[in-house]
C-alpha cells in the first residue's frame, strides 16, 4: 500500500497515456479532476490486488465516448460518483474500492478522482494493461465477468442503468446512449469481487504508469530523451521516426476512427508509416507492411519531449517517435486474440507478436 | 367496476385502433397476448379513476417502437412484467394498478396483458385519448408529470432503466435504446399517484374503445356499415372515401414516417386526399387543403367492414373511408397545442378544430 499524492497524478497521467496506445483520452482533463479531488479530500490509498478481500466488491469508474468531445462538454464532476453509487445501490452493498478499467490518460485519472471523492482505496490493477475502444475488451471478459449492470451518467444529470444478457449488448446499448448524450459519459461497470479481480486483473498497471511517467518527467528535467528509459521498463521497441503528413478522423460512430500518415526522417528518411486507429492505435504499417498490431501497444511520442500524443492530438507537421510494446500475455491467448486481435478490427491479417516482427525486421 | 373478459378484448382492440388514429400498433398481437393472459389468469378488473386511492401508485405499461417490427421480432411475454416490476422496485413500493398510456391496438391490450399477468386492476383511463408517436405527448406532461424513471425491456432479456432531467431526454434516450434493441421494446413509465391521475388522465378511454369496438362488430354481423354508429359515439365526421394509390414509409428513425395518397370514389370522385403520418396520422389534405390535423383524430377505415387500418397496414388498392374525430379538450389548450399541434410536427399551419374545418367545408 502507498498513497497517491496530487504530485503523483502528473506521473500517472503521462505514463498511463504511454500505455494508452494513443487512446484512453487526453490526460489533461482527468489530471485536473484527480488533483483537485486529492487536494480537497486527501491522498488516495493505492492498494495491491492482494489487499482486496475475496468477497468484497470493487466497482471500476471510467469515462466513455470521444474524449475530445469532453473537452468542450465538460463534466460537472458529480457523474462518476452518481454512476458508482447507482451500481452500489443495484447490488445493495457498499464497494470496498474502485479501480481503473483501462490504462490511459483520462481513464487512469477518473478512478483516482472517484476514489478521492468517495474516500475509497484505488486498486493497483486494470482490465487491459493498455486502452481499448470497446467495453467488452477487458481481461475480465475472458474470465466470463459481465459488464452488466452498467450505469451511464451525463453532465446534465441523466442516468441510465443497463442490465443486459451479455457484454455485446452492453457495448451496443451504452454506446448508443453515450452518443445520444452528446458523445461522452461517465460510467460504472464490471463490478466484481476480490477473488475474481485477483484472477483476471492486469496487475500493477497504476504503479507501472507512475514509473513510466516519472522516467519521462525526470529525463525531461535532465534534458535527455526518455525513450530508452520507457522502452526499458515496458520492454518496447522503436518503430519509426518521422513527421505527420496527414490525419483523417471521423467521430460520428461515437469513436474517433481514422488514419495518420508519417514521412520518415533521419535514419527513416525515404520510408513512410501509416497508423490506423479507433480511439486507440490498432495497426502500424511501415512502407505498407504491418510492423506492430493489436493487442500489442503502439504509442506516438513527441520526438523532443517524449510525451505521448493521443490519436486526438495528432496534427500535421508534428515530429514524432513511434514505439511498440508487448501486451499483457493473457491477450495473446486464442480467446484474447478473438476479442482484441487484428481480425476483430476487420484486418485480414494474423496476429504476430511485436517481438517476432522486430526480429524479422532486423534480419 | 366491471370485469374484462377475453371476449371483450376483440372489442377493445378494434375500438382502440379507431381511436389510435392509424397508430398505436396492429391490434392483432396485443389482442392475442391479452386474451391468452386472461384465459390463463382470469378476468381483469376495469376500475374507474375515482376508485384509485389518491396516494397509491399507478404504473402504465406499453410497447415502444415500430409495431410492424414486433410482428417479426415477437415478444417473449415477460418484458411487460419485467419493465413494470423494475419501475416498482425503483420506488420501493407496490403499484395499485396499471393503465394504458395511449389508445391504440397494441397499447390498449398490453396493459390488459400486464394486469392479467400480475393480478392487478386496469384503470379506465389513458394519457392521450388517442395515440401519439412520442413519449412526452401525454396529458400528464401538461401537468408536469415526468416520464422518468422509465424502464425499457426487450425480448432478449435486456433491461434499461432511464432517469432523466426531463421528458425530452426520456424520449431521446428511450428511442435510441429501442432502435438499438431492434426497433421495438416494452416499457414502464409515467408512474403517478391516484391524485395526479384523477387530475390529468383522459377518463373512460378503455370503455369508450370497447363501445366503439362493439358497435363495429355488431354492425358487421348485421351486414351494415358501422360508420354512422362510430361517428355518433365519437362525435366524428366523414372526411373522404377513395382508394389508396400510393404509400411511402420509412422506418429508420424508429418511427413509421410516411405519406399515403388516395383517389376519390363515388361522391368524392375527381378529388384527391393526402395523409401524412408519423406512426399516427398527422394531417389529412383534401385537394391540397388541410381538412383535419393533430391533435384531432384521423382514422382510415376499411370501406366494407368499417375496420380501422393502421398506417402500417395501408396498401395500394385498398378502398377506404377516412373519418375525423375531435380530440380530448385538454389538447386544444395553448400548452396542449405546443406539445402536439401541427407546428410541433413541423407543419407551417395553425391548428383549426375539425368542427370549424367541417363547417367551412360545408359552406
Amino acid at each position: 500500500m502507498r498513497y497517491l499524492k496530487a504530485s503523483d497524478i502528473d506521473f500517472l497521467a503521462i505514463g498511463a497515456a504511454v500505455l494508452g496506445s494513443g487512446g484512453g483520452g487526453d490526460p489533461y482533463l482527468g489530471k485536473l479532476m484527480a488533483k483537485e479531488a486529492i487536494l480537497e479530500k486527501g491522498d488516495v490509498r493505492l492498494i495491491d490486488v492482494n489487499e482486496v478481500p475475496d468477497e468484497e466488491l470493487v466497482i471500476p469508474s471510467a469515462m466513455m465516448g470521444a474524449p475530445s468531445v469532453m473537452l468542450e462538454k465538460l463534466p460537472n464532476g458529480k457523474e462518476p460518483e452518481a454512476a458508482f453509487r447507482a451500481v452500489e445501490s443495484f447490488f445493495g452493498k457498499k464497494a470496498y474500492a474502485t479501480m481503473s478499467i483501462e490504462a490511459g490518460g483520462i481513464n487512469s485519472c477518473i478512478p483516482v478522482y472517484t476514489a478521492a471523492r468517495l474516500g475509497l482505496p484505488l486498486v493497483d490493477v486494470d482490465g487491459m494493461g493498455r486502452a481499448f475502444p470497446e467495453i467488452p475488451m477487458v481481461t475480465f471478459s475472458l474470465g466470463g465477468v459481465k459488464a452488466s449492470p452498467m450505469v451511464v451518467c451525463d453532465e446534465k444529470g441523466n442516468k441510465v442503468v443497463l442490465e443486459t444478457i451479455n457484454n455485446a449488448w452492453i457495448e451496443t446499448l451504452s454506446r448508443t446512449v453515450t452518443v445520444a448524450m452528446g458523445l461522452s459519459s461517465m460510467i460504472g461497470l464490471y463490478v466484481m469481487d476480490g477473488k475474481t479481480l485477483k484472477e483476471f486483473g492486469v496487475r500493477g498497471t497504476i504503479s507501472l504508469a507512475i514509473e513510466i511517467g516519472h522516467r519521462i518527467i525526470s529525463a525531461h528535467k535532465r534534458k535527455e530523451s526518455p525513450v530508452d528509459s520507457i522502452l526499458e521498463v515496458t520492454k518496447g521497441y522503436r518503430l519509426f521516426e518521422g513527421k505527420v503528413t496527414d490525419v483523417q478522423r471521423d467521430l460520428t460512430t461515437g469513436f474517433v476512427r481514422g488514419k495518420a500518415h508519417f514521412e520518415g526522417i533521419d535514419r527513416y528518411r525515404g520510408t513512410g508509416f501509416r497508423l490506423d486507429f479507433q480511439n486507440e492505435n490498432l495497426v502500424g504499417m511501415l512502407d505498407g507492411k504491418p510492423c506492430a498490431m493489436v493487442p500489442d501497444l503502439i504509442t506516438v511520442l513527441d520526438r523532443e519531449t517524449g510525451s505521448p500524443i493521443t490519436t486526438e492530438h495528432l496534427r500535421y507537421g508534428q515530429r514524432v517517435m513511434i514505439i511498440g510494446m508487448p501486451c499483457a500475455p493473457i491477450w495473446r491467448t486464442e480467446k484474447g486474440l478473438a476479442q482484441v486481435g487484428p481480425r476483430y478490427f476487420k484486418y485480414d491479417i494474423d496476429y504476430e507478436p511485436i517481438e517476432e516482427l522486430m526480429k524479422r525486421r532486423a534480419s
